[in-house]
């Protein structure tokens, strides 16, 4: 065991606050006992406000993001239908690849990775498919691979735009909870989320929101299914129960991981990770290294993928910061393997946490032989950070 | 809250031994890092040992024992597939329906509540089955909603009897790692268990283990799949990775629960949960009632329904047991709701543990009208329990 | 590690409810901090509440009762002062010795043990102490060595009936938040306790009220003493801060302890202590044993001790129920020793709980020969809890 | 609750390792069990390898440091007796004053703070003492207020030099486990240690090293005690026991703590303080600012108390390090109160957990107004560390 502490800064699982982990360390209970449906229903309300979801369900499934891209696609198509999405990463690559093993006819949008959803490009397909063969359109939200978010309004708008019908679905794994993310009001119609990024819990959780228009539909869904079943669950949830045994520990994080984000307040959730972003960001200019991101209207408040210069291998970065540092930062994936290496900022974290991942940077770049500044994104982040803090005046901190 | 513990007796999830409450209370960790593959390699090769497969291949997912049963169909089977299955429980049950939604002929062989899988029958129809149209034998091993344990070894015999080709598949939820189960020397091509039961562990996690026979025919089968496709799993697996997030708390859960029942060794964990089992039979026998299983060949040792002499309402000793005294029996589901509360027995427990049980049970009964000796059960297992306690002398307790 | 639980049946520590448990799993912690004052001043607020303490203060010392013991006196008195107790059991006893360590003239009442606190003599010995030498007089509230409760609020009458100026010192470690215990309607100037008993935490601090006139008495008393002085505490405690480095996670086990006690309300503590120990009495009449405490008016709610037949040895019992069936009960101490086992019920208990204590206490004594009938005591109880359950009749059970 | 992990840099208590953090979060137990005694006999020998004592004994106590130099003085002196110390900081200040409580006669020997133990000024008043009237000899071997440490081997050649026949004492409480420490190389008869510092634990355990010589001085002392008493827990842990309850849970912790200092080795564990220490002095120096320890002899690898420049308060930096950041530094003490703040860099703590306290000193003496380049500190402390790190090389990083 290496001594201190791991430094945690890949876009997933995050560093999970004691609390959270606490709420899970109880004793197992039963989940069918009279009292136990307290909980689950506690839930089911507050996902749909933080889903920002007015009517329809969530679901919490036993699963991982993966199998809510599953649940969401099993329960509203049938073989043989046609899904249109853009792919600008390894996350946007896997739910194109998932469908098509359900048998669905994906029609993609390749974009540069770097770049977000085309809008424009999806208004085009939208607008030609005048037989409405498309019968949903996915979007990833936040492309943790390439630290890229989308403008999801901005696809309903094209959607509208032709009186589309198609169920509008998104991949907010990396996002909601996070990042600003309006269901309801982007005209969403499935939303998948898991339990280990923005709700600050181990891996083990779908979380999936439902329009009453994907409800609808999963009512004629022929694609097999049987554990991701919404009928099952719309069954048993109702009276706070599940088709099966529920992972009730995660059930107990996932309630302190709400009572956490609604003690802060999701506005300020989302402005402190959109600083905590820019500070980040701040320290990438600050090296003179440029962001996967290809434009500020990209750049992600959760994951900032950072391109080494030419001739230096990301992966070496990575190595020098886990062997010699015991710092946990994201590889590239597939495309940009090597090319990339990656900061996860999301969940329980402020300023100085974040300084662990740029000082640890700096450390392992200079090792490689990438010829920054040592000291030179720390620096620029801890002015940002000073200029934007919450502004404690001597009289305050006096007195405190 | 109510002061004192709850009294946890259902068939699973079972009593958490503190090491594996402890285990899983670790901080969040980067799945993919250099160091991760250690875990889930040693995981893999001794979960072999714990289902005693020789060759092949066990599988963990995030999920439920129901996405157990639906990865070992959708891996194996192809829609239009016939499948043998006897149904006399609730769950054995609910495995047919799972096999339908997802396109199999289910042939089911109905079996009278209370008994267990009918070796006669099984023989009979797959010897009739000249074509060779069954491609699988289900069989429910422990048949958690009426306490009956059936003969595995039974039904491969008859399969071999007749040459039968068919995948032979078993539902161990409530047997494996807590009632004797032997996959390579019963010829089980498909294995499937869960955390919450023999494990000892929260629900989250699907099992799977699969004979080499069984990967074979992953190759071909054409169910759809993705999230508990075993392709995706083989391919990362073998670097001690996984496809998607695993639940890295649960996976650490299960390396202290194997742990632990290596330490205590398989056997004498089988022979523990025999033990308590017939203490709480022998305390059944004393308040007159009897089991739900016809039979002692098919008594099981991790869970007892009993039933209440006609009159009464079994959910009514459920209710009492739960509201008046705090502890928490299993109701009758299905057919025999109403007429047996099911008592589990598995996982980490002792005898004085289920005196808890007992004695609850004896005045939850009475309090419902049941005219049982108040003690007479407890009594009665006290006695058996005292006669096959391991022989501590005089002498060794007055050493200690 | 022997499987299943262990049965902690000791008269302390004792179960400790789970919220308690995770309430101290937290990181460390500045206990310089600016915010950190509020966690000592709630508890040093609410503690006078759990004492019934009025006016005075509530002091919390790293430390066990035996340091509680050391603080009340050496704050108080100076080395020559007589004080007056009366010794009916271990603890009376080792009170007197660590007087007389620290150079006070120890005036004893020797009692039978099984009996309790001697108001008359304590009436008779004051009134003839017409000088006043008596400076303080020293009742153990509750003797855990015999399970005897003595009558405080009678020694208060007794120094009242002859205007006594002395100090009213009470030993109430096993008593306090478990029992009846009324500081200031009892003029008592010094109350001890420790976290491990009602308080239901690990060992570990050792909790002393101090009336008015206590404090009063800190100002004149000459015994050395630095580490429990109360003059450092009083002083950094009026701030939220301790003079030196307080065991900060035992403080937030103390705030959840109170605020368990609160929320279920201390009368009902003092009833659900009072009901299981009259069912464990239950037990022991039906076994046709008797208890060490001699009359009924002395019967502790917190520990029973039991007498074993004459020509049994009790420890061969508790040796045979710990080695056999991993069940902890409380060994007889010095003049008991071999005569008496106990049985702990105070803390996190219910009914289900004791009657593990109950079953094993019936196995172990009939493996040591002691003819008892099997479940006699277990079914006594059962009788005597399920007559005192609250009312929850078919119909509330049915709805739940 | 603020978004984010408290940045804990204190000079104890430390980050608490999971581990131990896991070795404390464990069910109560009977600490007069048969099998209990198993753990403290194991404590009590491996504390003996981490003093580096070689006969004599450890003693655990439920109780601070404070309690501990209390421990170290009633066992082995009495009333009247003379001891020689030196004050150079806020605790060797305390214990002076915790022995004239006592009714010690202390000879003092004021040294200016930042200055370290005076072997030649010890040497002087030893020589001169020719009657022996000095019973024992009091050091501080590491003044946490000030960051200084002290050549407690010095002091024991002075004692040599002129065969004193004293007591050797040593406050070890901010170094023993962090920092070189022999006791029975330096002929040291009572160190003085405590559970929240080099052992990463929460407080509330006094930890006291006793040679044989302070062993047979025990038996004459008359000092009053019975609390801290050696001879009852001589008796009763010769066999595993204790005197009175233990705090059971910080011993598991101490177990566990030990088992983590073995497993990295204490020489390691030595050198790691060492070069963290020197990266945050590094710091220091690239700020232009300077220590409280006047000369790098002095330098302590626990904790650095760095001077704020002329006409700034350090606890201004300080309150907005805390209200702004979130991170706990530690406040100049007495007579360095507003001149220095102190970064505690002990126990579990590698180069990027410390980087957030460089970070944030930055943040803050910036807030202030203090002229310190952005990130210069940190830079500089990058590249100590990576200059230092262990060499891993490319090809290993690729490898791994």
């Amino acid at each position: 065991m290496r001594p201190g502490n791991n430094g945690l800064f890949i876009p997933g699982p995050t560093n999970m606050p004691h609390t959270l982990r606490q709420a899970m360390d109880v004793p197992l209970e039963d989940h069918r006992s009279p009292t136990f449906p307290e909980l689950p229903l506690s839930l089911f309300k507050d996902l749909k406000q933080v889903f920002k979801l007015d009517r329809g369900q969530v679901f919490i499934f036993p699963g991982s993001g993966t199998g809510g891209w599953e649940a969401a696609i099993t329960n509203t198509l049938s073989p043989g239908d046609t899904v249109l999405e853009s792919v600008f990463g390894q996350f946007s690559h896997l739910w194109v690849d998932l469908c098509q093993r359900h048998g669905l006819n994906v029609e993609t949008i390749e974009v540069e990775w770097g770049e977000g959803a085309p809008v424009e490009l999806y208004a085009e397909r939208l607008a030609a498919d005048k037989e409405h063969k498309i019968k949903a359109v996915l979007v990833c939200h936040n492309e943790t691979a390439t630290g890229v978010t989308s403008d999801v309004a901005g696809v309903r708008q094209a959607m509208d735009a032709c009186d589309h019908p198609a169920l509008l679905m998104v991949d907010g794994v990396s996002s909601i909870a996070s990042i600003d993310f309006r269901m309801s009001e982007w005209g969403i119609d499935l939303a998948v989320s898991g339990s280990q990024k923005g709700f600050m819990l181990p891996a083990g959780l779908s979380i999936i929101g439902a329009s009453e228009k994907a409800l609808d539909a999963s009512k004629e869904a022929k694609c097999a299914k049987c554990y991701f079943d919404f009928v099952d669950m719309i069954n048993a949830n109702k009276d706070g129960y599940f088709p099966y045994t529920p992972a009730t520990t995660l059930l107990h994080g996932l309630r302190a991981s709400i009572d956490l984000l609604f003690s802060e307040g999701l506005d300020k959730v989302f402005k402190r990770h959109h600083r905590i972003a820019e500070g980040v960001r701040t320290a990438v200019d600050a090296w003179g290294l440029s962001l996967c991101a290809k434009e500020p209207k990209w750049y992600s408040d959760t994951v900032s993928a950072i391109c080494v210069p030419d001739g230096f291998d990301a992966n070496h970065v990575l190595s020098m910061a886990y062997d010699r540092y015991n710092l946990s930062l994201g590889a590239g994936l597939s495309k940009v393997s090597g090319r990339v290496f990656r900061i996860g900022h999301l969940g329980w974290i402020n300023e100085l946490m974040v300084m662990q991942a740029l000082a640890g940077s700096e450390m392992a770049m200079r090792d490689v032989g990438i010829e920054i500044e040592p000291g030179s994104g720390v620096g620029a982040a801890e002015e940002y950070y000073r200029q934007t803090a919450e502004p404690v005046t001597l009289q305050d901190a006096k007195a405190s």
